[in-house]
């Protein structure tokens, strides 16, 4: 029985709550049935040198495993899918597409989504984000289209619900305070499709539980 | 005996030659000695609907290999890295470490350095880069400080050069208008130590020759 153990936020702004990498993480847990502990984690001491061994950037999470230390949430979560067939289909060819599609939800969708909303929930005033935003909006949009394209008459990136769709789906909820996902039906049925499942639910329910219970004062 | 075909451009400009994607993955068949052709594509071609089949986003590389078709140059190196010790190493923990570095070039640093890179060599003029440039750089070096430090004392990310020094060497390289990398002594050393290896020299030399080839009149 191994014993799982991953490092969290204590707390973060309700703005990015829901949004933090180790929902990633613990979605996959909960599709894989696997149990873990968190130890949460807060400033000054994801800066600390101890911390920084374990995670190189001082983000979070940090998955520990019986001596194994993962970091990257795309790394973590392709460590369970690997082992979890509720995550992986187990014939080679499909394995190699569903990283093909967790490589391009993290590589080729998130850079934008992330430049996009960090935009606009933490530069919204200054004159560079004024100049800057609707190129990026054009170009944000340009690239959920073509993910879009891929996604008509498809219920997910490939045969099944897969990791890779877990990832899209997270990079995808970074866009909560804008219309682009909601506007477009396929992306957004999409969402929500993948966003309805059990796992999910509980992994979201999980992750704001530790926030609330922290919540300063 | 596999026939591995790789989708490349015809042509790029300058300054773009020796960065494009496709060298990652030349890069890696070299080290795994794994033999390839090439079929090159150029524009309109990419955004084609027979294309957009094959990537979804209309870039490159594509790989195909006896009817598997993959795309995202990270899911490749790591295609060809699980069937070659030469890219990673055969204990489980230790693959997974490789991977989690993986993920940490293509998701925690390269982010960083495409912004900077293409801030400067395709907006420079332009007020919102001039405005929004000193934040991005100084969170450029930050995060390739973290870098530095987790390589300060070792010659690669882990024990030994992995698929996940090769792909974090090509992330250094985007940042080669700038001194970024080269006033780093510990940084521009690993660049220097991962590029110098043969099979680097032979995919770049591939890589070049392509567009030397096409070049317009």
């Amino acid at each position: 029985m191994s014993t799982i153990t991953l490092t969290t936020f204590k707390w973060v702004p309700p703005i990015v709550q829901g949004l933090v990498r180790d929902l990633r993480v613990r979605w996959a847990l909960e599709e894989a049935g696997l149990a873990y502990t968190t130890r949460l984690i807060g400033p000054p001491n994801q800066q600390s040198a101890e911390y920084l061994r374990l995670q190189p950037f001082g983000q979070v999470p940090v998955y520990q495993e019986d001596g194994l230390v993962l970091f990257e949430s795309g790394a973590i979560v392709l460590h369970i899918a690997e082992r979890s067939e509720a995550l992986m289909p187990t014939e080679r060819n499909a394995r190699a597409c569903t990283k093909a599609w967790m490589f391009a939800a993290l590589n080729s969708v998130e850079q934008f989504a992330q430049m996009f909303t960090e935009l606009d929930l933490f530069a919204a005033g200054q004159d560079w984000a004024k100049l800057r935003r609707p190129m990026l909006l054009a170009a944000t949009i340009a690239r959920l289209s073509k993910l879009a394209q891929w996604l008509e008459g498809r219920e997910y990136l490939e045969d099944r619900f897969t990791a890779a769709d877990l990832l899209m789906t997270t990079v995808l909820r970074t866009l909560r305070h804008s219309d682009l996902v909601t506007k477009n039906s396929t992306l957004h049925a999409y969402q929500h499709r993948c966003e309805a499942r059990p796992a999910f639910q509980k992994a979201l329910k999980d992750h704001m539980a530790s926030f609330a219970a922290n919540a300063p004062a």
